[in-house]
């Protein structure tokens, strides 16, 4: 009955020291981690990185909680948070693709750290997505950001020497946006009870949830996201409500003849406190919504 | 590089038939799939239940796409979707524990089927949840229920022969809510895009979520959920916008010395339309929110 224990207990929990600094970890798309279109949800990426991270922080032995946080972090209430995030998507993965995703840190000057990822298609090798977030630590009580304090930094120094760096730092500005310069508003947006993570912080893949729901349907149903940029501003409160605006991006019209559409974002509180600006980019879907059914479903139906 | 391949892809793909009709399979807790007290939450077994109820039927060789779909299934545009579901948890996962999730299917009328499902600790093999629900086929065109066409039938009819159930029908009846008997009512719900599975229904694991928003917090804080029964009336509309209503069941504070609380749910349409009625009992935690924290940070330090 325990036969798989030796495959580190069956599931995917198998990870691969790649260097003292940079682990691999598979993990095959489940059912319920596709959207509409059969492809892994921008969510889902989001939940592997921050999956991998904390297991890479376990590989190296920066024993860490399913938070990440580190025991002098845990000591001192402090929490990691992303204040940037930046997604490039190449490719999306499908049901039952199996993706190996490469995870380091690197340096980030002296009071934050750069998560860095690559997700390649473990078959074929091929790179499907990069993606890198800037992180800084929060104190869990008083809500407040917090330098890194030297015995955390001591725990984590020999990794964040790092400076392998997928993604340079987007010094691109994104726009203020307001109710005139919007073309789509969305109210109304609240946290739900199974959106708050143990730090009852909002899981930053929620947000993407949210900036998503002022993108058009005829865009969600006909696009796909290429890439991803966010600067989170504020931490969005457990009984805040958000209103998420977006605005075409108008310098995309002139520059750009590949009919690919690009979008800027800000989610802020019903009562104008801002809490992230973002930008989207969107490019044709390269097939439909029916691919995921093209498989031969003759291949493995045995005679009832 | 590909020193896992063997290892089924080094992920949890790995499955053990028991029997002709029931298999196990591995889940590790991911970080992100604990909920704000560090334990699994609620959507996180519901994910697992529908995983693995599709690799049960592709393993079984039924093969069946991301959403279930058989062949047959798919030649007329039907997909299951679930009636009925009762979860009973007797004690809930936590972060990187590692449950062995055993299904199997039953025969459950002329028109329906019956998925059942045993959750247990993978290394003390202690039972943690049993769960049913009743499925029935649904046009994905119409959105209109449909009878189980013969040729359907023949593909799942050797597995619905099984008899072994886990759980009975509940037949319990539960209240019509209205704003007169609701004691909480949660208004302004919407689906987000994020919340479409690839046949553009709502995920039912959703429900669930929409029915935790009109729970107290503080129960919410200090209980968890120990059982949940669900009868779904209406399909929730991509566009709709719902209201959840929820009750104290009155009969609880006389018959009930253990502090368990009992509430009866209603989530409907703005235009009143029933979409789902359920059932939910608390107990209060065994233990509090910091538990996750309590393993021994020293135990694998390495010295830096």
């Amino acid at each position: 009955m325990k036969a798989n224990a030796q495959n580190h207990n069956g599931d995917d929990k198998i990870s691969k020291v790649v260097s003292k600094s940079s682990i691999r970890q598979n993990f095959t798309i489940r059912s319920y981690e596709v959207d509409a279109n059969g492809i892994a949800s921008i969510e889902t990426l989001m939940n592997y990185f921050q999956s991998s991270i904390i297991d890479h922080c376990n590989t190296l032995g920066i024993h860490v909680d399913a938070a990440g946080s580190s025991k002098e972090m845990i000591k001192r209430n402090l929490v990691w948070v992303y204040s940037e995030m930046q997604v490039w998507i190449y490719r999306y993965p499908k049901w039952d693709d199996v993706v190996e995703v490469e995870t380091w840190l690197s340096s980030e000057g002296k009071n934050a750290a750069r998560f860095n990822w690559i997700v390649r298609d473990f078959k074929t090798n091929q790179m499907l997505n990069r993606a890198s977030s800037v992180c800084v630590l929060m104190n869990k009580l008083t809500r407040r950001l917090s330098k890194i304090p030297v015995e955390v930094r001591r725990e984590f120094e020999s990794y964040l020497k790092n400076s392998r760096i997928i993604i340079e730092g987007d010094d691109k500005k994104i726009p203020k946006l307001d109710d005139t310069s919007a073309d789509y508003i969305c109210l109304d947006l609240k946290p739900r009870w199974s959106d708050i993570d143990i730090n009852f912080h909002v899981n930053n893949a929620k947000y993407v949830s949210w900036i998503l729901e002022s993108i058009p349907e005829s865009i969600l149903m006909n696009y796909e996201l290429s890439s991803l940029t966010l600067k989170f501003k504020r931490e969005c409160k457990r009984d805040s409500k958000l209103q998420s605006l977006a605005e075409v991006c108008s310098d995309n019209n002139n520059n750009n003849n590949n009919n690919n559409v690009e979008y800027n974002h800000m989610l802020r509180s019903e009562d104008g406190v801002e809490i992230l600006r973002g930008r989207t980019e969107w490019r044709l879907k390269p097939t439909n919504n029916f691919d995921i059914f093209n498989h031969d479903p003759e291949a493995s139906i045995k005679d009832l």
